[in-house]
């Protein structure tokens, strides 16, 4: 997709922030995915989930759909992954995501991926080179300190001017160094996974 | 319970709403039902979850277990439900499940409840002495403006003095006029309900 340029990024801007539950890695089966709509880094706007297959293939193709099909999809302004590996690794293919939902897409880490590793990790499942193609679409990845002193964070983009996506980075990751949407994706796909009920 | 005195009201006083999801009316099976931990009205700080059934007599139980085995029980200091009746008509006993849970215990109502209408329909369901004493129980409903010039909300408490339970109210309706925990819990429980899925 070519990039976006934002004119103004308003601070109410609507960011959906995707995260998936907690699944024991490498069995078979499905991981719910959570979608939280946020406007900036203050109000929690909505949520949608989804479930995807542990290492499988279709994560990609089932967030474009979830985020298509969402009552917040016309509101949504930007995207913002955990990483691109999602359900063990289930690569997000964020360029053709950004393609399908005709946004644009980050992926952000808090920690540094290692590249080699995944690689390595690759080459065990089916499909090896349509998932590494898929990791390097993500494209360059490069770091932002999104909070004066606190731990960088690690981005991938499509779809988006580097200086816009920083910008919506800083602006929205009020309360930790990751944007809000994502920090309550997080905590719900976590929280309410099924899968290890402690309830 | 005796009312719990607050010496003082913090900020960031962590709330923790509760809501029930979607459910097709007067069928049989459970309903999910979503607990949403703020700090005050602006930050999501967790999320929880239990079943309870449709017309059921489990929701006082139920509530009380979610609410202890969750790992933000020592640090919640209070706890605002969507009304009395949860999955139909499965009353919460407020003043049951303050004194379980050792916490004080509001139900807020953004519609005025007909307790007329609702006696009528307890009628048709077994048990309805100890349903209508559940909502006996709940005490005298008042009205509460939570915000200059918004409808007023309709409260009930359990183990609160009324001016701490008003105080609270309007610290934390920060984006609406209901407490940020409710409003939240609400679209979390009607948005990831999975019986009436969507996707």
């Amino acid at each position: 997709m070519v990039p976006k340029r934002f004119r103004s990024i308003k601070t109410e801007i609507r960011v959906l922030g995707i995260d998936d539950g907690r699944f024991v890695p490498r069995t078979k089966g499905t991981v719910e995915v959570v979608g939280v709509v946020y406007r900036g880094g203050y109000w929690f706007e909505g949520v949608m989930r989804t479930e995807i297959t542990i290492d499988g293939m279709d994560a990609t193709e089932k967030l474009a759909i979830m985020i298509k099909n969402s009552a917040y999809y016309g509101e949504i302004r930007v995207i913002v992954l955990d990483g691109v590996t999602f359900a063990g690794f289930n690569v997000v293919d964020i360029n053709e995501l950004s393609c399908r939902v005709d946004l644009p897409v980050m992926s952000v880490a808090r920690e540094k991926p290692d590249l080699e590793e995944i690689r390595s990790a690759l080459k065990n499942l089916p499909d090896f080179e349509k998932r590494w193609q898929a990791m390097l679409n993500a494209g360059e990845l490069f770091e932002v300190e999104t909070r004066n002193g606190e731990n960088p964070v690690y981005v991938q983009t499509a779809g988006f001017l580097r200086e816009d996506a920083v910008k919506i980075l800083k602006r929205t990751s009020t309360r930790s160094n990751i944007p809000e949407a994502l920090r309550v994706a997080h905590i719900i796909a976590s929280g309410l996974s099924p899968s290890i009920e402690k309830i």
